[in-house]
């Protein structure tokens, strides 16, 4: 129940302040015997670290993740995990000094610079503290672990498919492009236009929001559970603890508000031995419980607080202060929230697959099969 | 941890399938000394309670509760809570007896038939069992005993702003209107257009989706907690727990995608001692903690996946088949889902009430003011 | 982390009251598929029913259980537990309506009514309300679940090995007697000292404490976690949990202050393939893990706190006031313990076997033998 | 519920091997504004810290510790707690490389090296890895900050009561003695017969066990909660967890079995206004709550599984072996569990501190006056 962690077998404690010493996290209950490097954590971080391009803060962190505890050398030489708990630590190496006079006391619009001060009466200022960003990279480091539970049956993916007003087409969505523009774009044809956006937007010191698709194949007929363990409900608030979402919806989601029972409805049928479906606007999820079809959602992402344009506020004093950010900050928190929804999908589902193993032994029922897989 | 459990310190754990003997909840950690009978309790369901119009199921259910502990005698001769569980008991009164021969080996489409079998092997596919949206009687109940902990303070309610293709004029929002006609519509124009909309549908043996927005007034700043014990992250998986449920939005919501940062900001200024903000676009909640703004959230609904029209699907034998709904059920979710929005929200903000006073002792520090209130 | 349940995957919460209109549990998590009928629970409960003999008190409940939940028809017919939520209800038939005004604000030595009072400011005062013994009902119903969750190769027995100053022979242990006389007594020769004993002790309206002694054979090597989760942790929280006790012993337990490393030490051989150990000092349990052997725990119970001596005391009025205790009591609370000590030992294991499960697909490494059982 | 955490409100994770580069925790959920450097925790860390006499072992760790978040500069300019979680960090500085192939694949008798590769079929088997009482450090460490949270108005300490056979005079009491002698004792008398007992028992290579006590005076009446969430339920969990920890007993704990009724009883007066009890056999908590009085624990301690005498054991090809341990061990784990078991009664007391005060909004109601504290 703590506040910082998530998860139940599969569990996640973070901790770390934007321009403290370090960051990191602890994983709890990993399943033994997976092979683990700290390359293999490093690579999804890199995906996620900023400086790569001018459409992300320029702060420019190594993010190089270490393993503390909990992988020891197996049976075949390399390090594997033990079961016991993974500390993974990240230094902060690009705090830079600066004069925080004024912002030390300032309440930032669109920050947790106000609530953390109504609730804690004190905070780290600094970059944001415990509300920045850089908490994600614990996130992402997780989600590398998590991805070892999953196995390679299992593939998870994000997209950005809207920045600002500029929605993808989806009849052009390859998933190949998001590779190859710093956009994780899946349509081609977009990548321009977002381009000549979000140039727009930052030189103006504006910034905008976004909106994330993040989708998980291979996931078996049977993970999640009744009422208040749904997986989708498990997902929504992993989620929406992303900073800066202010929206998540599973398969057809809000636009599901306008359909009718007959289109909603995914017709079911048996394909050599195996359910079919004719659609998917459940996104994978029924009563709670994974259908075998691909697990989808979809978050959406408010601009960026920190902007140039001076933004009327209080101080502490409760004085009426002009806020203006000149730091280093993303035009765009969509970018670099991609990778992190892959990771958060990751996280929910390593625990699910555990939670189900668990309870059940695994494997699922199928139509006219007797007995579990 | 446990699948039909949520809170951490104000905690609800309910059970009870739909054509079972009862239903009911526990909910532990109530704080003592608040008064609470069972009236208190069958206000809100009623208000949840089939059977009321043309427009939801004909099935009657007096859904009449029983406290079964946790109250006793107070001081002032009325009951109160004592601080130990408190048990509620709701008889299932109205379950037709019929022949389930079909449905018993059959998934509807839509339903969690397919995904119960896969996971269990078995399933009480009596009404949809553990899964039918009777379950959410007990989140009622646990609503009403949540109100109790908020106080008068605190007021939550919810309307429904969309109902298939059909939005409101959120220009003519009045809450009055909200009780005087059977969709708990926030506007009086739009009631008549629901009511031909829904005949139709009701007529053409089909169903249709909605949305519903809940909002909590009244909470003070400081609730809530950072990263993952988030006041929304919390709040988007109670609701995205609810059936039916595909979406889940705070504040502005999805619609922040498309916004500039500008816009989004909600400024802050000092209105007699009180902090203040020009727009409420993070729906009250900023970095996962409450801001003192009105607490909105928004939920999408999936149309009703029981329809007259013939639907293909499958059999427990692997068999296709044909699935052809003919019980009593509603053509709008919506309706019924709007008293249930509005119970999580209750319990939601009763569980971080106490973990913020838990915390730190309770109280918000305020601008300007030296110490917590 | 509700203060009325326990477990993590096989998850039990219990409510109630002594003189309440009921009192119940929920179990959540079971594993789906397992027979299940009220019969088979009350079994269990028979055994730990009061007024079977003088030495019990004389209240008589039928403790007759229903199964409200999570149990349908499987596909040989009978009833299974479907893996939703298990609801039980016992009600309280024999709660003799009396005069209370006395005891309604006594703090009674032992009991619990100053700490509910000092706590909550309000509590049930009828029968000692929820920390009546009365709760321990709902304990040995989950058992007999947590029972059909174990299986046939894992024994769970109780006995009662010490009642006031007079100990057993160890040397004359025999299960087959501790279901031949009213004490749960492993050494016959022991019983008509226990009688005597006891008959004293009710005679002079006093009462004696006891001693229990619970173990589980064919429990595998490998259940239990490290550190906080370890396997004789969660077994001391969930026993100290029953009312009374005052201690609890694993294997050796306190003997093993005393004893030397060479004497402690539980030599290993291999034995047609299986470890065998010289001795059990470690009661089944290493590093939190169990190691094979019988798992084997002690629990002290202090005497019962109702006695016919008048006692100095204090009303909530702070007066002093003179309590004597003139209900039906037992006069020693280790004979009803020892079913409720199975049970506990029971729940604790069941959870312990899902959790391993969750986390490392289920069974262990065999010295000698490539990969896992 | 993961394995390596303890606590609800005040949550403490831990995680490292004995011969991993280093080991710490995280605390989430600590109140805001608490004075907290790495000086004030060293401070009980450096009590606990090996090499100090010739008692303990001579490895010899600098233990050092260090804040990696949740501290910022306060209002008065030194660090305070943010409420955001602290991370602690100790590297592990005197891992002394060695050949470690045999024990690599032995089982040493009384260890977890059996247990563990049981369970994971993998283990860190250098210097216990996960299961050596190096972990301890950390929870020394969280005890620190769980002190801040209670205050100066609780006292808690511990002393060692036997060591082997040998028990002290409970007459001879006195507190300043166990800041005076190597052992903890606070019976002056009694240290030069522990200080002959154990030179005998490691100049014979061999080990011994021991008994603590831990009392925290200033408890309030009030904490903890009824059933499984009692205060003495929490602290059985909390203690036992402690390695080689095989019994714990509260108050009068095994020795209440031979008490009457009468005997046990602890009359209340009001004293003063107070309440006041004639003996505390109870050990400040009756019902699971605290009564105001000192809480009053034992834990007793097997002998050190490390012994230079030879013994028969098996290896993980399933061959017979001989174990001789000839590392640096302590021959009584006793001394060095002292500081421990003061630092997980302040973590469990701080829990319920803010547990009560969550659900309640903290202190207590007292006789003769209205309403709570």
């Amino acid at each position: 129940m703590s506040h910082n962690s998530f998860g139940h077998l599969f569990r996640v404690t973070t901790w770390g302040e934007s321009h403290g010493p370090a960051l990191g996290c602890v994983i709890d209950g990993c399943p033994p015997g997976l092979a683990l490097t700290a390359a293999d954590i490093q690579h999804w971080l890199d995906r996620r670290k900023p400086g790569g391009n001018r459409f992300v803060t320029q702060r420019r962190e190594a993010d190089e993740v270490k393993i503390l505890s909990g992988v020891f050398e197996g049976a075949g030489g390399g390090p594997v995990t033990t079961g016991t708990p993974i500390s993974l630590l990240i230094e902060n190496t690009d705090q830079r000094s600066k004069d925080y006079s004024t912002i030390s006391t300032q309440f930032r619009p669109g920050h947790a610079d106000y609530t953390y001060f109504a609730k804690y009466g004190i905070r780290d200022y600094r970059g944001g503290g415990r509300a920045s960003a850089r908490e994600t990279a614990a996130r992402v480091a997780a989600g590398a672990i998590a991805r070892r539970v999953l196995g390679q049956g299992v593939t998870i993916r994000a997209a950005l498919v809207q920045v600002g007003p500029h929605a993808i087409d989806r009849g052009r969505w390859d998933w190949d492009q998001t590779e190859q523009n710093p956009f994780w774009c899946p349509d081609a044809e977009t990548v321009p236009v977002w381009e000549r956006f979000l140039d727009q937007v930052r030189k103006a010191g504006s910034s905008t929001g976004a909106i994330v698709e993040v989708t998980a194949e291979g996931v078996p007929a049977g993970w999640g559970a009744p009422i208040y363990g749904k997986l989708d409900a498990e997902l929504a608030g992993a989620l929406m603890s992303i900073n800066a979402v202010k929206g998540v919806e599973i398969g057809a989601g809000f636009a599901a508000a306008a359909f009718t029972g007959e289109y909603n409805a995914d017709a079911m049928t048996l394909d050599n031995g195996a359910v079919s479906f004719a659609s998917n606007h459940a996104g994978g999820v029924a009563g709670g419980i994974s259908t075998g079809q691909p697990v989808v959602a979809r978050l959406a992402l408010k601009p960026t607080s920190s902007i140039l344009t001076p933004q009327i506020s209080l101080n502490e004093a409760g004085e009426a202060t002009e806020v203006r950010t000149t730091g280093r900050h993303d035009p765009c928190v969509g970018l670099r929230a991609t990778p992190v929804a892959e990771a958060m999908m990751a996280c929910v589902l390593a625990d699910a697959f555990l939670r189900h193993r668990g309870q059940t032994g695994g494997g699922a029922f199928r139509p006219g099969v007797e007995g579990r897989d």
